[in-house]
């Protein structure tokens, strides 16, 4: 198999743990408003799950692309009315800092460790939809050592829009198959290998608490497929 | 005097020499040419004077955006034509190479040992023309290590335009006086200061040769003013 010149990594569920970051920023908040009955994981699954709709309403061009940081907040204040909690009474201040709980996720076991050993030989770079600010943040807490701040906001567009990903490639001056996306999700790889990227699979049982990831259906025999980036650096002979 | 919250760095002469790159690059092409009368210096020189103007197209609006690569090509082309050379003569692949020279800058002989020191407390950024291949090549390359590949080619507009300094500043999600742009150009930092950012100037005496800047007369007291990035440090006091 013919090597990539550049590693894009999808970065929430793939690099870092969204779920229990966010359950851990969000605990205090349910414990100050005496909510027992939404556990903080409920409430991490509920806030990941308006990701994608909020997204596919900037990729729909029904709004004009606002950075994740922005959905963000938006999507929490529509969970927070869902469980019949005002947004206005929780205050600006508590609903910005949780809102900033995206940048203070930590890493997978392995990734600090695998990320620094494929930076050896290869770029390495974030193709993520998170915006840049959240990505330098979260890199410099958690040691991250991206070659490059890469996605959606230097893009002007959403994964899975295949804009994402060629004009990351372009922006690299590559082609698109000369760039490989490693992403813990199927339906991120296919709208890549779609446009002509490679692909590489990191399988993350636990992104979603041991159950199955919503984009299963998408599964496909990729390029590469690990369980850790310590395996995608030795599958890659490195 | 307050310290700032992310270092952004101009590149091209601040961080890197790029007199002394360019003139390695071009002396073969001169020499297989038999032009002993121009000396790879004043081809370096020559190419550089043609920068400002080329951007100045792109600033007006006269043209849409395009990156420095492309800007770098079409300029060595309209130099080798004053020079009376063709460049299909010169052909597509020795062009292109060497247009690449601008990726393979190496940096002023403090600068390594001054990010790798100025990086344990501040996150740097690029904030360069340069677009992000190029910023990337010359990183990997050169050893320099970065946070963020920010500039140009991510906010779409070429310095001084004063967005050029608000988007690398709103990208970082800080405000525009939490931000300090490091730069060997009085200009520059005129612009910057003018946007409300802080300003730390380093001298690079042998940046045009030993020959006065073209722009000295921009200079004015900035917050910080050092001959190297080590000494900046230091008046960082870290």
């Amino acid at each position: 198999m013919r090597l990539p010149k550049v590693l894009a990594f999808d970065v929430f569920g793939t690099v870092v743990d969204w779920r229990t970051g966010i359950a851990r920023d969000a605990e205090p908040l349910l414990e100050m408003l005496g909510r027992t009955d939404v556990t903080p994981e409920a409430f991490a699954d509920d806030w990941r799950a308006r990701y994608q709709p909020a997204m596919a309403r900037v990729r729909s061009g029904e709004r004009p692309f606002v950075i994740l940081d922005t959905l963000h907040r938006e999507t929490l204040e529509e969970l927070l009315v869902s469980l019949e909690i005002d947004p206005a009474a929780v205050g600006d201040e508590r609903l910005h800092d949780l809102t900033l709980a995206w940048h203070r996720l930590d890493p997978w076991p392995d990734a600090v460790a695998g990320l620094n050993r494929l930076k050896r030989h290869f770029p390495i770079v974030t193709l993520s939809n998170g915006n840049i600010a959240l990505m330098v943040d979260m890199a410099l807490r958690a040691g991250l050592p991206w070659d490059a701040i890469l996605g959606a906001e230097v893009s002007g567009h959403y994964k899975p829009d295949p804009e994402a990903y060629l004009a990351t490639a372009r922006q690299l001056a590559i082609q698109p198959d000369e760039l490989c996306l490693v992403a813990a999700h199927h339906s991120d790889l296919s709208a890549a290998r779609a446009t002509g990227l490679l692909t590489a699979y990191v399988d993350r049982p636990m992104e979603y608490g041991g159950r199955p990831a919503p984009d299963r259906g998408f599964a496909q025999a990729w390029e590469w497929s690990v369980r850790s980036l310590i395996e995608l650096a030795s599958v890659f002979g490195i």
